[in-house]
This record gives structure tokens, sequence and C-alpha cells, in this order.
């Protein structure tokens, strides 16, 4: 499975342009909740074929977006966040694949969220948007393939949340998904996962700036909450090895200051990432999303046997776990892993050494890249 | 060294009234600070012996107090915190042993601290409180000892910060201690530990009811800052496994409300902990406490040899540590461990199997308590 053609060219697929899909047929969730209309904010690289039989969907995580590879014309910088997979001889080869990033229903990077207008109040939806789960994601997903003339992926893949997407399209799309891929992820959160979850919705939904949802209005936004979600976060998407490598106890300015400000390099890293989200990504958003991670389980609705739940599949799988992952731990994955060959599929897994913890599915270890690539090598189109 | 005589009853030290100790003499901190008078409110239990040589000093951790075992008359469930390990027939047996707990400087509890009144303003110290470390802590602890006519502890132990107190102690008071008992401790935070403490102490100064830390003079409490503080505080004092087995993904009321309200009773567990907690609990002495933690390193003058700055201890010790404890790992007691047995010195380590994480420090579990019991029993007094 490790082959890998190392002197295959990894180059960028370049100048991209986000797509916008008008979709006016009404919407109903599984919240209870319903849209008349929406948008999905789209972007794709590689080309179609003519039997439209190499289409591959990546699915985002929680701050994730459309934006998966490539960058913009205005912003050299603005690269993908998996750029480093997908692109003309990269392991997601956009030679062989025309590979398809969508921005989920409810997100805050252009496809209809809190933050569009209402149509029935002409304000931004804010409170009043409705709940949204990854099974709406999926169905809104199979729209956007009816859309794009795509009745069966090639494969459906996506790390951490997006491995949640990837994984329900193969339960509930039996037929139009080949190969499901599940990256980093989890067949459901675990009461410390949705622990994590809480604290941080807390924080958001309890910043006077938060104005129940609706900040739109009052021109402000929850920064301090959206800071403290976001710094809890980056600490379970390190390991603590990883933590202790890159910043250990290394004091900024060499001495304690005796005073609340940064005395430890990683208070400045914390600092920074919290306050450089806050200044982009939507609260509503983010509260959504991590409701839209608790409430998934897919074994649910089979008493809590992740076995039956699985028996629906008929995708090939691709389940790759890391070593120091502690938000999904491996163990998670080999439930999942375990679960499907029980039902007589198709499973390769890769269980990969990192010390980078949650988020090592975003980065390009050699062995994690060469496993991708010899799997996606191997999808007939 | 688990033996244990399962005849011996276990019973309560009973009614205990707290006392308090004034002190004249000026104490110079660590950090720069001072203090030209303070109070420390403590407690006894036992007698002390004619040759005071069996006093035994119980350090307290974050969120402990000098309250360590017995009840208040008013006050029948008011149990101190480790009234399972302190009273007559117990592991630490006031039979034996004259038992002493301390609230330390900067607490809440009715030592000085944030919430005293500056003799010099008249007013709350609030934000102009002086820092205060573990070596203040131990200091002004060994005046305590002066004022009791203890010259030298039996024992002095504590879990988790406890610990680190009692480690600092056989350090630069090793004339003054017999036995150093570290019990779910480290040596020193790691980065994650560090950002943990950091997320939670952002949360309270940016509550806008913090008022700079003089929020006294207010009349109002920051509140959701420490709510936010203690529900993290408990994800990590918990382990994965004891969230999963207490708590699980279980459903308050059955289903899904898609609502951000409580979902999962684990969430409305770190609700009713966090609100219970901001009731009583000083944010200030909150901070001050974490950075105390932060700051805690006795290798940091030793250029982070910690074998170096061990070779000051002369005590025999007892380090144990917890297999679950993901906030203080075994593999950090074990440092310690290794670094006091290549100075030459005696350490019992106990690296005991329990599923609560943390806070098995706490509990009484069997196997935990009867490595006490007999260590405490081969103490020579």
């Amino acid at each position: 499975m490790l082959f890998w053609n190392m002197t295959e060219p990894n180059s960028s697929v370049g100048i991209v342009v986000p797509q916008t899909a008008h979709f006016d047929t009404q919407i109903a969730l599984k919240g209870g909740g319903s849209l008349p209309a929406y948008e999905l904010v789209y972007e794709t690289y590689g080309t179609l074929n003519a039997e439209a039989s190499n289409a591959v969907l990546v699915c985002h995580a929680l701050s994730g977006s459309h934006h998966v590879a490539g960058y913009y014309a205005d912003k050299p910088k603005s690269l993908g966040w998996w750029d480093n997979l997908v692109g003309p001889g990269k392991p997601l080869d956009t030679n062989k694949f025309f590979v398809i990033g969508v921005n989920n229903l409810g997100g805050c990077y252009g496809s209809t969220g809190p933050m569009s207008i209402n149509p029935a109040t002409g304000k931004p939806w804010g409170s009043a948007f409705p709940f949204v789960t990854v099974e709406d994601w999926v169905n809104v997903q199979t729209r956007l393939a009816d859309y794009l003339g795509i009745r069966q992926f090639a494969a459906v893949l996506g790390g951490s949340l997006g491995g949640m997407q990837a994984l329900d399209w193969t339960l509930r799309y039996p037929d139009r998904v080949r190969h499901g891929m599940v990256i980093a992820a989890a067949p459901k959160l675990s009461a410390e996962n949705i622990a994590f979850n809480e604290v941080a919705r807390q924080a958001i939904l309890s910043d006077p700036q938060f104005h129940g949802g609706d900040y739109y209005e009052h021109g402000v936004v929850p920064v301090n909450g959206l800071r403290l979600a976001r710094m809890l976060g980056h600490i379970t998407y390190l390991s603590d090895d990883a933590m202790a490598e890159k910043f250990g106890r290394r004091l900024r300015d060499g001495g304690h200051k005796f005073g609340f400000g940064v005395d430890y390099e990683i208070e400045s890293y914390l600092h920074y990432q919290g306050d450089k989200f806050a200044g982009f990504f939507d609260a509503n958003t983010y509260l959504l999303t991590t409701k839209a991670l608790d409430y998934f389980d897919p074994a649910f609705d089979y008493n809590g046997d992740l076995q039956a739940a699985l028996a629906r599949a008929k995708a090939d799988f691709f389940v790759a776990s890391f070593t120091t992952d502690w938000r999904f731990s491996p163990e998670r994955s080999r439930e999942l892993m375990f679960g499907l060959l029980h039902n007589g599929l198709n499973v390769s897994y890769a269980e990969l050494d990192s010390a980078a913890g949650h988020d090592s599915f975003l980065l390009d270890d050699v062995h994690y890249h060469a496993a991708m690539r010899a799997y996606f090598q191997n999808i007939e189109v």
C-alpha cells in the first residue's frame, strides 16, 4: 500500500475561483427547521470526466471551508486548507480526479448561514437560523452533486467532522459513493468531547456581546467568547507531546513577570490563535457546528449498535488515525474499522505515528500521504 | 507495604473549629511584593506530643482549604476535603499524629488574601494583592510551624498543588521535614497544563464583571469567568474513561433539543459544578493560584536539571500517581521518583490503578489508602 512514485511532480492547482450554486427548493432539516432556499459556495479542481465517474468530495471540519486547494488571484498566500494533499501529482491527484470543496450550510464563508439575510425579515438570520446536522449537510451535498451532474462519487473524504460527513454519505447514500475515507474522526463524540464543546459554547453564549445570537444588528461580535473557544480548541488539537516540543516551558521574555500578561510562549500562541480566529469566524456558526458534532451518532437509531448502523454501507473504506490524537484517538477509529469489517466491507486502516495530535490530519506526514496516495491510485474511475 | 489492619475502626475527628494565627512580621514574597502582616486560618486534629515529633502538615490544592477533616458544629455535612484519609484509625491516624491543615496566603477561606482588607486603603486588596508562589506558601507555613512549636514535621503531604508544596518543603527546609509525600503531582507543569490554566485565567480576566480585579468595590463578582474556569478544570480532573462511565452520551431528557440548553448529562454536570464554584470561590485567588502552579519549577534555578535540584532533599519520600490522571500523569511522578532515587533517597512509589483521573487522590480507593496507611504506620514519631 505504501508504493509512492517519488519522481511525480507535486504542484499547485494554482489560482482558484469560488462558485455559488442557488437552490430554490425548500429543504427540511433534521432539527425540525427548514430553509425555503439557500446558496452553497464551492470550489472545484481538475476536470469531471465524460462518465462523471471521477468526482471526489472533500468535506470540511469545524473551522474549514470550501477552499481546499489553490489560492486566490488577489491573495497569493491564501492556500487552501488541504493544499498539501490536493493538486496535480499530489496524493489526491487532480490530473485524475475532479475534486469538490463545499462550505457547509450554516457556515460563514459564503454558504447560507446565520450571517446571511433572512428573506422573511431582511435582517441577518442570527438566532433564527435553524439547527443543522451532519445529515443535513450531506443531504445538501447530494443536491450540489445533482446540480453538478454527479450521480456517484468516486470518493467522499474528510478529517475530523469532515470524516463524519464522509461516513454519513456511505450509510445514507450507499449507492452514491464508492469509497468513504474517514480520517482522524470517530463514530460519535465521547462525553469528554462534548464537555469541551460545551465549555466553548458557554464562553460564547455568556459573552455580553453575543446578544442572544443577534449581535449583527448591534454592530458587535462576541469576540471574547470566540477567542476563549478557539484557545480551548487549540489545546485539544495539539498533543501534550507536540506542545512540549513546540513550546515547553519557554518564557517569552526570559523571566517570570508576576502579572497576568504573557509569561510563557504557549500563552502567546494561544492568544494569537484566539485573536485571529475571533477576527473572522462567525460565533453562531461555531455554536451550530459544535452541536452538529455532539449530535452525530449513526448508531443512535440502532439502539447504540454501531455494527448494525454500519450494515447500510456498501463502499470501500479508508480509515486513518494518529497515535497522539487524544481528541479522536486511534481507539475510536478502530471501533469504526472493526464495525465495518464485521459487515464484510473492504477497509484499509492506517494508524499513523505522529506527534502532532489531532491536527496531524492537516499535515503532510510522509507515511500518511503515501497511504492516501496509494489508496487514491487504486480507485478506479 | 500493603499490610492493612482490617479490624481498625475508621471514625471521624468530629466537630472541628478553625483557628487564626496573626503574624506581625513583614514577609517578602518571591514576586517582589510583600505583606506587612497577615493571618493564617488553620485547623488541627489529634494532639501534639511532648517532643512535638508527631506533626503532619497537609497542604491543599487549587480549590482546597484548611478544612481537611471533621465538620463544623452548625453544618453536619461540611466534611473536610480529605476526611476519608484523616481521623482516628484512618490512614493518617490522628491517634498517632497531630495533623494541621492551613489555608494558603492569598486564599479565600480566611487567610489573608485578595478579599481581605488592605490596611493601607481600608478596602479589599483586590488587584493590589501581591503575587504568591509555592515557595511563599511554604515560607509562611514555616512561620505557622514556629508559632505552633513544631521544629520538624514528621511528614508534609499533599495532592496536586499540595504535593508541590510538600516537595518544596523537602528541598528548601530539608531539616524541618522527615517525610515528603507527593501525590498526583508533578515536578512542574507542562505546556498543556499551563495552556489550560491560561484559558481559565482569560475567562476570568475578560469577564466584564472582573473590573481589573477590583470587583469587590463594584458589588459584583466575575461569576461567568469563574464558572467557565471551573467547568474547564473539571474536564481535566476527570478521565475520559471516568466521564464515559459516569455520563457517556446520556441525554438529560431522552432526545436532542436542537437548542443551546442542556442536552447531555455531562453538560448538566459541568453547569452544576461551575455554578456552585462561582458562588463561593474568589476569582483573584483563582488567578493567583494558577500562576503559582505555572511558576513552580524547582529545577528552574538549576538550569532545568531536576536531579540537581532534588539533591537538597534529605527526607524519605512517598510518591503516588494514578493511571488515568492525564493532568499530572504517572510519567511525571516517575520523573520525580527517579530524580529522588538518583540522589540516593528512600522513595516509596505507588502507581495506582484508578479510573477517576486526577481526582483519584481525593477518593478512598482501597489500594491507595492501604499504601498511605502502611507508609504512615512506618513513620516513627
